[in-house]
Formats: structure tokens, sequence, C-alpha cells
């Protein structure tokens, strides 16, 4: 069924999704901002992570929050507490954010008074790994719970992520999952992939992603004397 | 960026996938064969629960499985054991199996032989939903370590679901998952849907799915005397 006329108009949608996407890498870069594009299954913790990870963030830069779900605004209300900025969108069916509709809601943001941008895409552990979305770097987030093989049969994320938050680790004794063989398969995908494992429910082993954003992100700017 | 052109090859690439869809349908009542389409989250445990639910259904029906995945044969070496008919349709990338694919696994199985099919589709909460491939029946799995708010997240598959599976039950002690929201989230979608809970781990709670599978398909023809 493929045709050339199919291959040519899907080439125009991938370039024009390009350019927006450089359009938003360029508007970080006049801004300083550090976007990462947290990509991972339906429920394998994106929000719990962040509502553990944002205040540690907060403490030392500036960060908002664009939520990406295919209906409703149930995670942008569970971060609305934060005290930051926080965008919800809803593609309405769409498996993943395109960067034309991130590039919108980017512009839209406090750009002046921002250091860090988190993007939580919508959980899918394939589509949203194929797109740029003008992201300083992806971030794969992996649960105990999903089995220690998905590094092998969803390589691509794997592949592009700068690192992986192993999420969930309070669940490990309750369930068959072999961490060396995961970090193992990782580590096959990708062997320059930092690997984080924490607990957002317990509050355990946040420091260290934490850290490793914050690290990759610039001070926000003096005041002046 | 849509325009008139793209919805028409959209609806091209549409109209072609229903016709294998309807092609596979044909041949599965031809053979009076009943097609599962199973769809959930990667990680959600369908493998597990075809681990567990095939010998169940194996002692009343002859069953076939075809396994799709982005990457890998691990879900068909996992099942091999058996004894059963198991293909592996590898999408290289794809995030769902599409109608033609299904349509050529199904016809290389030995169709006068089977009664039941049980497809497992690529794990993804988005995508699969939107496709028909033919099959008698969508089963929604959803594991209770994804959180309560999945139907209301992803309603498309909860919508077009003839049952649904919770899965991981055992796991219901140690996650924050309000099993009663669930299901009142679950009816909100869809006030038709049977919902089952299993524990594929400790074999709990199998039998009703098993049950509801197996009234939904023919009987095996009686061997001549």
């Amino acid at each position: 069924m493929t045709n050339s006329k199919q291959i040519k108009i899907y080439t125009d949608i991938m370039k024009a999704e390009g350019e927006w996407a450089a359009k938003t890498r360029q508007l970080l870069a006049d801004h300083k901002i550090t976007m990462y594009n947290l990509i991972g299954s339906p429920g394998c913790g994106k929000t719990a992570l962040l509502e553990a990870l944002l205040p540690l963030l907060a403490a030392n830069r500036r960060c908002a929050v664009l939520e990406g779900d295919v209906e409703t605004d149930r995670d942008a209300q569970r971060l609305g507490h934060l005290g930051i900025p926080v965008s919800q969108i809803i593609t309405s069916g769409a498996c993943h954010l395109n960067a034309q509709v991130v590039h919108r809601a980017v512009s839209e943001l406090p750009l002046e008074e921002l250091d860090i941008i988190v993007v939580e895409n919508v959980g899918n552990l394939v589509c949203p790994s194929e797109f740029d979305i003008g992201e300083t770097c992806k971030l794969a987030v992996l649960s105990v719970t999903e089995g220690e093989d998905k590094p092998l049969k969803y390589p691509l994320l794997f592949r592009e992520a700068g690192a992986a938050v192993l999420t969930k680790l309070d669940l490990l004794p309750h369930v068959p999952f072999d961490l060396d063989r995961c970090l193992d398969f990782i580590k096959r995908v990708n062997g320059e992939l930092s690997v984080f494992r924490v607990s957002a429910l317990r509050g355990e082993g946040l420091d260290a992603p934490a850290d490793w954003m914050y690290a990759r992100s610039a001070e926000p700017p003096q005041p002046a004397h």
C-alpha cells in the first residue's frame, strides 16, 4: 500500500515537524533553558516521579512542566500543588506529542523565568520515541513491574535517551524482575546510558536523577546588586 | 499541515486495512474460529496471562497464538512449551499490528485444526485500539500497578473491548490502586464491559475469563464414529 505519494507526504510532515523542533530548540537556547522529554509506558510512574523530583529540582532551578495526555487533565491537576507553571496538552487520541503542539505550549510559558522544562509525554513506550519535539534530552522511564526485557523489546527509546529511570523499586521484592538482567539489557542497547533506581512512593533514590538533570541546566541569573 | 491529499491517502489506507480485516473475519467464520485481540500497556502481563489461560482454554478448545512485538521473539519463546501453534509477528518499530500482516499470519495457521486464536498485540494502550485486525473481540488488559485512572485517560480501548482483565491482583496490597474507583471508571467509559480480576503469578481468578472466552467459541467437531 505504500506509494511514492505517501512517502512524499510523510517526508513533508516530518520535515515540517523537524522545523518546529528546531524553532523550539532555538527558543530554549535563547533563554538558556534545558528541556527534558519524559517517555515511558502508561502507569510506569512518570507523574509520581515528577511529583517527587520537582521539589528537589525547584530548590535550585526555576521549573515548568508540560503534561501530555490522550484524554483528561488529571496529571496537570496532580502537579498543581507544586506552585510551578504546569500546562496540559490533550492530544485527543494521538499517541505522542508532536513538535508543533509542543512549540506552541513552550512559547506560552514564561520563558524569561525558567531554567528547566520537563515534558511528560503520552504514556507509550513506542511512538513518542520516534518524534523529536526539540527537547535537550529524552529520559526513559521504566517500572520494575513491566519486566526486565523491555529494553530489548522497545529498544528505540533506550537508544535515544540520555538517561533511564527505573521506578517502583519498592515493588522489587514482589515482582519477578531480575534487576541485573535489566541493567545488562539496557547496556546492550545503549552502553552510554546513565541508569537511576528510584522509589517515588518512598522518596528513595531521587537525588541522583535530580542532580543529573540539574547538572545539565544553566544556573538562574543572579540578582543585580 | 493536514490537507485534502493527506486525508485522501489516509482514507485509502484505512479502506484497504478494512478490506484485509473483512477477509480475515470471513476466513475465521468459514472455519468457525473465534479470534481475540489482547491489548494493553507494555509489561501489563499479557504474555503471563496467556501462559496461565491457554492451558485452561486448550482443555476444551484447539488454540493458537499470534504474538505481536516491536522487536524480538521473546514472547513466542515464552509460550513455546504450551504445545500449540505460536507465530511471532515482529513489527520492526511499528506501534500496532495491522490487518494485512495479521491476515497473512492467520492464513498460515492450520485453520482446520483451530477453534480459538489469541492475538497478543504490541504493548501499547493507545494505537492498537484504533485498528481493526478482523478480530471477533478485543480484550483490554490493565495491571493494578498502572493506576486506577487509566480507563479515563485511555478510554478508546475500554470503549471498544468486549471484556477487560485486571492483572497482577497479587500486588494490590503494595500499590496505591483503588479497585472500586477503577471499576467505577471502567463503568463510566463502558457500562457493558465484563471485568475479570486475576493473578497469573498465583494462578488465581483465571477460570472466569477462560470460561468467558470459551463460551464465545465453537466446539471442536466431534470425531466421526
